[in-house]
């Protein structure tokens, strides 16, 4: 059977996350519903990673394997025309045909996140569901600063939810960087993989150290504690976007 | 009566539009009520400009008259306390004490608006009811080329509403700019004032300049044939944002 690569993007608001779920309608059931609803065919899609209720893509990767080759700019309007008939808040971007050892989640090699924290007094009207409001004055410099401090190799159980289902808490973060574009904070994180609320916990830790409350050896010890406890709260997922996945033969961005 | 000038933001996507209007909440009536829960006075404010169901606003500015002093940076965080408890998606975000010759219509020297077009094959998740969608190529320079027959003084009948209520279709366009970042197109209107459904107006037939349908001759010859006609099909509202407003004592942004 072909099997196909796609690139989709989602507002996660509506969707119970990802994952097909018993509890309600989630991004996966989304796209196999529209591929049911073009092809009859009642097929299980791989994403490269998971994500939660209210967390957004703009690079998730799947795989589907169909029973018929199609051109790859066809299957991707077919889609996109079943899924705005059904109302859903996904799109997909790209399609290609690949061979049968692609897999998008086992073949990553490196995926790509961005945290969004809106920083003002004001709450988001136009941003809302978009970003993680903070109504204080954050150092993005601070941030940064701290942010090094878990960049590597390293065992991450202070950043890790408890129902986290990675066999190992030991992960390499490539990437871990803080800019700020008035008053939008961006946190850009890249690694292989991560553990389950990871980026969402180094956020709420970040902003800590914005505010002044943690310094980066504090976060340092926090890392180096491996107790949950240690983690600053976890930032609300609107803030979370799924940007890119690295493959062997794809540019990175 | 102590006279406060306010700096808005909202998502025009639930709204009937800015103006009090029996058919459905407005813009207008979520402040108005907002005001009524925390001071029980009942207010008519008057804001710099109308905008239509579906526009959003980034810098709306508007009026009101209360019966009391506030600390500006107490009324807005009380104000926007209310916003968000109402679960409007309005966000106060300045506050200032003005004069009683001030008002938010009249006293405008300026308004900037922005219209942004993402241009690309697939539809649009996360920016939805943000943006319009055009899955055409456009040539952004070819749009801006476009745009330059529009600025100056001109009778604007071709780019106004049937239901426009100015006396005069009369305008001075002082800037209207075509750019382009990646797949996102930003048309900048900058006037005194505009008609009804001018911007809207205006990107509808720059679309069409830019899908090489409409050379800049063309443009030029829809504005002197002051004839409805003569325009392009009137863009959605969900692309066009309410950005700023310059008044005698503030600095143009």
């Amino acid at each position: 059977m072909p099997r196909f690569k796609m690139t989709v993007e989602y507002d996660g608001t509506p969707y119970v996350g990802w994952q097909r779920q018993e509890n309600g309608h989630s991004v996966q059931a989304a796209i196999e519903g529209a591929i049911l609803s073009l092809t009859q065919e009642t097929v299980v899609i791989r994403g490269a990673g998971r994500t939660d209720s209210g967390v957004h893509a703009m690079g998730q990767v799947i795989h589907a394997d169909l029973s018929r080759e199609w051109a790859p700019f066809k299957l991707r309007n077919a889609l996109n025309a079943h899924l705005m008939m059904a109302e859903e808040k996904v799109s997909v971007l790209e399609v290609e045909r690949v061979s049968d050892d692609f897999d998008a989640r086992f073949s990553a090699l490196r995926r790509h996140y961005l945290y969004r924290i809106i920083s003002r007094r004001s709450p988001l009207a136009i941003e809302a569901r978009r970003a993680w409001w903070v109504s204080k004055d954050l150092d993005h410099e601070a941030m940064h600063a701290a942010a090094q401090m878990l960049v590597g190799h390293h065992d991450f159980t202070t950043f890790r939810s408890a129902h986290c289902q990675a066999k190992s808490p030991v992960r390499t973060l490539d990437r871990l960087d803080v800019t700020r574009h008035g008053e939008l904070i961006e946190i850009r994180a890249s690694a292989q993989s991560f553990l389950h609320n990871q980026i969402r916990s180094f956020a709420g830790t970040l902003k800590l150290a914005g505010e002044g409350r943690m310094t980066p050896e504090d976060v340092r010890a926090a890392l180096e504690a491996r107790d949950r406890a240690a983690c600053g709260p976890v930032a609300p997922p609107e803030g979370l976007y799924f940007m890119q996945v690295d493959y062997p033969d794809s540019q990175p961005g």
